[in-house]
């Protein structure tokens, strides 16, 4: 079985978008009653799978994709909670559905109600909801809501413990990912995403959260963004900071997906990050979308590159399987 | 010949720390008159580099080094412009003087006295100074002066044109560093460095900076920040968003470093990025001391993976010597 562990609702019905600009028509005119919700019909998700992350995923011979809301429209930069509110509940009930729609095909992922500086009330309160009423399996937490500008404590502060606590009750991890970049500094796509998993990772490196949370989980996007690349300076820093052993302090917990698109970055991945922490993706629909024309392939066809790699077929099925079962316990329930 | 175009004074005699501490003092207390200048001697300077720098490049057969001072400690988050200037001229005026005591094994690259949303009047004036009176081959120059919170336009922007303009007069590169981040958020070493090499390159992919300014040359250090490892995600991306290729838009003018602290690292630089493209460098001594128990060697000594890299002879020569020969024509001219 072959499970991507990274994939968003980016082909949303219109229906979504229209709501999406209510709910900003409504803070520049009149925060009072929230927008009507859209009426989205089966037949209209249907559609917007079935040619697109459905057709894929079957020429690439996917199984499952945890699929959860478009990243880059997450916006927790605006800090209206009425709104952030609405809009994840939106978000993550029309995820719920495709799930529901295409179960063998697709298993929820949520986003947050974040918003700079605020409280978590509202964000647990929305994962509970998502896992114990929707049967969500993970959450996507953004550990920089403002989007760009990076006015939140570290993911190892006490901020964020009450989320944690829920996430450890619920026994669901988080994917760390970022929204759309509001700073002309750094475009979303080719800077934000990016930073945001190296500048978590090394969070973790220095920290101590994972003795605190001892059954915490988190997966790291985008290959891990700058790490592996980087690995024997993160090995190094952390010898000369005095920090501990990242095997230790870090790799129980913690899980780079395979969302790179060139063989070399996950040959250079598969090689440094033991196997037991990476977690098969493609992100598909996502940043990168279109041929190389080196190799006639999509450049998100990352399956190709998995297979091409220097794997025993046992790593092999760890990244495309074993380890996501682990990582992701309510999947693997669902599953059976 | 072998250069290493990427060395920092991170070893400089006690006399600077107390002039940094007395700039600082005087901050906190009355921004009244200077501190006096450091008293330091040749012999000081002669102590702090016969044991340290000058002794591991002769140990790894390094012949010459583009030093600049420390990093870290450029300290551009200080917004007193009277302070950013003394420093500036404190911190170059030391390491011209390591290079006219060892003019065989160092060559100068200065700091600017940027400050937060600045004007650039006084860095232009400390350049054109640095490379017309002390013989400097390069500048650093910081994107993020705020430390990491990006508060700056990007560097495609006209705020920094005035900058480019004596830049490329003077026929000067500019190697693309940041200084101490101020961010909690951000790690120094682990997290901001990287990311400002990834995202000023995103910049540069977005913008058309070259077309303007043609002759103008970046390094980027630390091998690019998470760039080569995402390679194939930036070209996607470039074609999707439809800017102009690459190699047209950014490879004339753009070079990344060798400080990649591993074999695959460095394996994975080489192989995607054209050789033209990449420089011989440590850091030496940088962020990264001390030996991967794994080689015995130390995690710096970067000459050992690109030694062992698969490289034609002339490639090797052109990292070593021949590619920064072009990027720093006034370190050609100084060689003969």
């Amino acid at each position: 079985m072959i499970i991507d562990c990274h994939g968003h609702y980016t082909t949303t019905p219109g229906g979504l978008g229209a709501y999406h600009d209510a709910l900003h028509a409504r803070l520049a005119a009149d925060p009072g009653a929230l927008p009507e919700l859209p009426v989205i019909s089966d037949d209209d998700i249907r559609a917007s799978i079935e040619p697109n992350q459905l057709k894929i995923q079957r020429e690439r011979g996917v199984d499952l994709t945890i699929f959860s809301p478009r990243a880059s429209w997450m916006e927790h930069h605006v800090t209206d909670v009425t709104t952030a509110k609405a809009w994840a509940r939106a978000a993550n009930d029309l995820v719920g559905r495709v799930t529901q729609l295409f179960p063998e095909n697709f298993a929820p992922g949520c986003q947050l109600p974040q918003v700079p500086g605020g409280d978590r009330t509202a964000c647990v309160a929305e994962l509970e909801r998502c896992v114990t009423q929707l049967g969500f399996v993970v959450c996507n937490v953004n550990p920089d809501p403002s989007g760009g500008f990076w006015s939140s404590p570290p993911m190892t502060d006490e901020y964020w413990f009450p989320l944690y606590e829920k996430m450890a009750e619920l026994d669901v991890p988080a994917m760390i990912h970022v929204s759309t970049s509001c700073n002309p500094a750094a475009h979303t796509l080719g800077a934000h995403y990016l930073n945001a998993d190296t500048t978590v990772f090394m969070q973790l490196v220095q920290g101590d959260l994972f003795r605190r949370f001892p059954g915490l989980r988190f997966v790291i996007p985008h290959g891990g963004g700058a790490v592996p690349y980087h690995w024997g300076r993160f090995i190094g820093l952390t010898v000369r900071e005095k920090f501990p052993p990242i095997e230790e302090n870090v790799l129980g917990n913690v899980f780079f997906d395979t969302c790179v698109y060139h063989q070399p970055g996950i040959d250079l991945l598969t090689s440094v990050v033991p196997v037991g922490n990476i977690l098969f993706a493609s992100e598909m629909l996502g940043a990168v979308r279109g041929v190389n024309p080196q190799t006639g392939a999509s450049w998100d066809d990352t399956k190709r590159y998995i297979e091409a790699a220097k794997l025993t077929d046992g790593e092999r099925a760890a990244i495309y399987e074993a380890n996501a079962r682990r990582v992701y316990p309510r999947l693997a329930a669902r599953l059976g």
